[in-house]
């Protein structure tokens, strides 16, 4: 954050406050909060970028100008992973970002993203805003100064594009696969090979069969990369079921904002990420007719159940290992995972059972 | 919207344009915006009432209280579907309640609640804000000067508590029901007599079977009726899959109000939308739970394929009967129709192909 001539802003709060009313205070500075946000993403990523600017546009336009956001994707900052260290040392105010990335720094961060098996978006905002979620989040980043706030959902991601079925765990072993995080781990530990490619170089990794399949997103960001063109099969998902980005405040920005600021900031925050998800979804589904009315032939499929089973169990195996390893992540687990049995029972008995009574309807 | 000293309000907005940059000069007022809202429900009455009460909140927060809203509830202004009428007459600036309250009065308000064999809470959002659906309402409101937002969602509702099964369409003869609304007229075309029972009266109406069945929400805002504890089947829903309710605005405010606190007021609603819509998940989750937890013999049932074809193919005719009356109610059914088309292929390859292949992994 900018903030000429700070002292003075202090002064002139200090008077005001004795003839105003106290919410009037610092508003009454008339002053202009310039923030630096820095993105993961390079500049023009549909979606993910979108939520950053809607969050910059709606604070801007609230605040009537007196706070303005300026945003660097990763083409100008050059540091797209670095952005958890970047908003910690106060370089920039803000980040928006996903938290699995920098899990090697601080794993407890993992969790707030996605898990594999885990909950769907309206089961982890339940989570987040009314089951614990938000508290568990401030406990694991405030011990670096920071805070977090939900920055948008893709919904559930698609399980990837394969050039060959997968009918068993046998069909596994050797598996060349760009699938990172906690879903790569599960996959190595039934004999895959998961590997990071740049995404510049995937669609032609995945033609050539450098490797034999990949996973990105979902049609909502699958259709420009093309994958569909050139791959027949496409799994559902299991391993991201509601990936939710991030958005990062460095604590002593937030600290700074005057009420009225902080309110708008988080409103902004919170509102841009609940309408991430409602794009997703859209976009999903008109990408998806587009690939399937070109390629007709693309098989949507889902793993067999055998599969499914060997996944969770070594999913199961490696979050015991979490656990064990560091109280603070047995809590989360713990926690989202009360939680998953609860919400799920009510998905099940709602949406689930309302799609299902639907089937043969139409007729 | 109470104004006081509007003249003046008008000339210093008229002088300090043409000396400040356009976006400062209403806010530079610093006047307080004192807006009253009508609210369908009584005073305490949960979740539905807690929206426009953090919509308040926020707004007032936001604007550094430059924006004050009051609410009252229906024990006060005494005119529970009246809302409509008292926000287009200009008595309250703001009202909070369900479209399909007024369909007597305008029959395409009706498409923007929920609809039997609708969409779903996320496809729905897809479609108002990014399928068209903001504009149609626009058209359908503008008529009356009224602007009019979504409101909060309380996710699929259930199909009701029954005293007697539902085997075959032959069990709805006769069968007498509290369901209000288009799913009554649907229930009404099979045979069933839909009656109108005021709340207070519910619960002793099912328990001495003046009724046989009824519905009201979900677990979220069930539980306290007490339904559980006297009717033994818990039906699936198809006929409010999403209901969303509605804040209205009368126009004349919404043009008064400055820009900087037209975004607030706008921002305000979308939130506290989208978070009843989760906190209404939360509560279903919690509340089933406790249902089910003291009254472990609550069936929960789909109605038979046989039953929900008739009511299907009911629905279909009704609605063919609204579109060839009115071509503004065609064209929103026609828009909502091929919206659901392809967002429900996505819904299946997504979340329902997920919570699909978990079925029997936990064993």
């Amino acid at each position: 954050m900018k903030l000429q001539k700070l002292s003075k802003v202090v002064a002139v709060a200090a008077i005001t406050m004795t003839s105003l009313s106290a919410s009037y205070t610092m508003a009454a500075d008339g002053k202009v909060y310039r923030l630096k946000m820095a993105e993961t993403w390079n500049a023009n990523f549909p979606i993910f970028g979108d939520a950053p600017r809607e969050m910059a546009r709606l604070a801007e336009e609230m605040s009537d100008g007196r706070l303005k956001i300026t945003i660097d994707s990763a083409n100008k900052h050059k540091a797209p992973f670095g952005v958890f260290d970047m908003v910690r040392s106060g370089q920039y105010d803000l980040g928006h970002s996903a938290s699995y990335y920098w899990k090697g720094k601080v794993p407890n961060t993992l969790y707030f993203t996605t898990m594999p098996f885990g909950m769907t978006t309206p089961e982890q905002y339940g989570w987040f805003y009314y089951g614990g979620g938000q508290a568990l989040s401030d406990k694991v980043y405030s011990k670096f100064g920071l805070r977090s706030f939900p920055g948008g959902n893709t919904g559930n991601q698609m399980g990837g594009w394969f050039q060959k079925e997968i009918n068993s765990v046998e069909d596994l072993k050797g598996l060349k696969m760009r699938i990172p995080g906690f879903a790569g781990e599960v996959m190595a530990k039934l004999g895959a090979k998961p590997t990071n490619i740049p995404s510049g170089e995937l669609f032609t990794a995945l033609e050539r069969r450098t490797i034999d399949a990949l996973e990105w997103v979902g049609p909502s960001l699958d259709l420009r990369m093309g994958f569909h063109k050139i791959a027949p099969y496409y799994y559902t998902g299991w391993h991201e079921p509601a990936t939710e980005l991030q958005f990062l405040v460095n604590e002593r920005t937030w600290k700074k904002l005057p009420d009225d600021l902080r309110t708008i900031l988080r409103t902004s925050m919170k509102l841009s990420s609940y309408d991430m998800y409602i794009q997703s979804y859209h976009e999903s589904a008109e990408n998806w007719a587009k690939m399937k009315q070109e390629f007709p032939n693309i098989e949507v499929k889902s793993f067999p159940s055998s599969v499914m089973k060997a996944m969770y169990d070594a999913n199961e195996s490696l979050l015991a290992e979490k656990a064990a390893e560091d109280p603070l992540a047995k809590e989360i687990l713990d926690s989202q995972a009360q939680y998953m049995q609860k919400v799920r029972v009510w998905t099940n008995i709602s949406d689930r059972a309302y799609l299902d009574s639907l089937d043969n309807l139409a007729d």
